[in-house]
């Protein structure tokens, strides 16, 4: 057994745990985009579900089946369940396994696009807390800077105390040190007026806790200020986070819908889109959720990243590469220590 | 002295007071937006602000400036003031002097493109809270159904009780019902989820409450459903409205410089833009905030709207229609009788 949180010794397999059975494109995208990044970065995934159906479709991928690491794992948790009724009742579901590898040390990471709710609880619940950390935090990546802006929590918890802000904050730096070298990572809080002044008492208590941390406070951004790369980590409730990101998403599939019926109903206006083409790609390439694959799970003894449900086999690559990154970069180590050295 | 919740009688003028002071381009823009309603619907706004100015630039726009009532109102709110601090320092501010009226008598409706914050200062402490109201809230209008979704609050106020989300829902169905035409307003929670389990304590506890009302509660809308009209009026507590109206608003900001950016680096991409003017115009006049001019405030005993504070002439204009057309409507009291009916 080896210590999930150490990266892969010389010589020692790096072990990503993949959740094929979980998301709305599984298992085939899934098992895409293992392929994918077995054929790009030279690695395979330990794929975990149903090994006959793993087996067919590495086959029909083009691929030795037998070459594989296959875990089995019969049960689906699917994406309407409640997380943590189901993480119990459902402890060979595929998610549960991938988290069952991370705990026991077979796994350095595991990778899910399944239903993010069972995730997270899996994750806590069964890979565990990190060292110091009261409550987990899930971090989604805002575009628009480079690196992008942390967001955290954007859902793991639908409550939190100021404190828990403050963690947030000392755990998305942590992060932003780790995996993007950022030598000194500004900490802001998410909020409704740029002013120190305006706030909930949840913000205004939390500003002043970061403040009075080691990684101190920039003040408050505005959700315009996610997109400008004005701090490297905000921080939030759960609940906020979570609206603010599907707020995102929703604004900018409604722009695409909107543009398309305006199209559609002014036929004139069709080459247009052809000549767009390679700036809406590029666009797309800069922003689209699929580039980092997934959002990690900050505060629990792994690396845990969680995919969007609708995840295309690029995402999957691109989650799976992005977990190799932490574990390589020995991000859950550096998180905790991090904590421990901030709080003394 | 009139009572500012009744329509005008026959042969008595219609008064909207225009603070002609408040805004990132007032007074210009909110005076050139005065001639603009004056020339389409005939109608001349009452002007509050520094009658020098104003006299000026009713002058430069080809007005009369003898054929306007002008209220003088020497001091202005800063964008950047303490809304209630400036509120009760300067009584001759433009927006106070505005609400003043309107709580007088002497106006029927205020529209506002100022500190948004004093705007809302102004509208409670001055015009005063309407009968049974004990939060007043904004309303945004989020585009995509046809009429667009009320999510209300979206920033009165910083917290909320589950009473409060239940009044929000009350007001923004008596509003949709007497502005909007819709027969039977379908309101929703904002939430982070669509099931009934998923929510905040706020939220869950606001849900059941309305859902014992007399307008019921449709369930949970999540920020893609506000697109996609599967409610009539949305409520949340005015922090997470404000985030996801500001989310809404810098995404779409940020997709449109994206693609600035991305054409700029790919010149020969350039005829795409002009082929599709068209059809970004059309999307623009659907979505534009300017479409509607300003966002009431309900629950004061007035009709206030207020504006952004980029307004150009154009917004102004439709915000003092849509004032008139509150007024004329007898929204505040449809909305305060529609409260007292449905409270028994």
């Amino acid at each position: 057994m080896t210590d999930a949180s150490v990266p892969p010794a010389p010589g020692r397999e790096l072990t990503i745990a993949l959740d094929v059975m979980g998301g709305d494109r599984a298992p085939d995208a899934i098992v895409s985009g293992a392929i994918r990044w077995a054929r790009t970065a030279g690695r395979r995934a330990l794929l975990v579900g149903d090994p006959d159906v793993i087996r067919r479709l590495l086959a029909s991928g083009g691929e030795d089946p037998a070459a594989w690491r296959i875990e089995p794992a019969p049960d689906v948790i699917g994406m309407g369940e409640h997380p943590v009724q189901a993480i119990r009742a459902a402890p060979d579901a595929s998610i549960c396994r991938c988290a069952q590898l991370v705990k026991a040390g077979d796994a350095h990471a595991l990778v899910s696009m399944g239903n993010t709710g069972a995730a997270l609880a899996a994750g806590v619940l069964i890979v565990g807390r990190a060292a110091g950390v009261d409550r987990p935090g899930l971090a989604a990546f805002i575009p628009g800077g480079s690196p992008p802006t942390l967001l955290l929590d954007v859902g793991a918890n639908a409550e939190a105390r100021p404190e828990h802000l403050r963690d947030f904050g000392l755990m998305g730096a942590a992060y932003a040190r780790a995996v993007f070298d950022t030598a000194a990572p500004r900490v802001a809080v998410l909020s409704i007026g740029e002013e120190d002044t305006k706030g909930s008492p949840l913000t205004l208590a939390a500003a002043e806790l970061l403040a009075a941390s080691p990684v101190g406070c920039v003040g408050n951004v505005e959700p315009s200020g996610l997109f400008t790369g004005h701090a490297d980590v905000v921080v939030c409730d759960g609940f906020s986070g979570n609206l603010v990101v599907k707020s995102i998403e929703a604004t900018a599939e409604f722009a695409q819908a909107e543009l398309r019926q305006a199209v559609r109903q002014r036929p004139y206006t069709l080459p247009g889109l052809a000549f767009l083409f390679p700036a809406f790609r590029a666009v797309k390439r800069r922003t689209d959720y699929a580039q980092y694959g997934g959002v990690p799970l900050l505060g629990v003894n792994g690396v845990v990243l969680v995919g969007h449900g609708r995840s295309n086999a690029l995402a999957v690559a691109n989650a799976l590469a992005a977990a190799a990154r932490s574990v390589h970069r020995n991000m859950v180590a550096r998180l905790t220590d991090g904590l421990a050295a901030i709080r003394g």
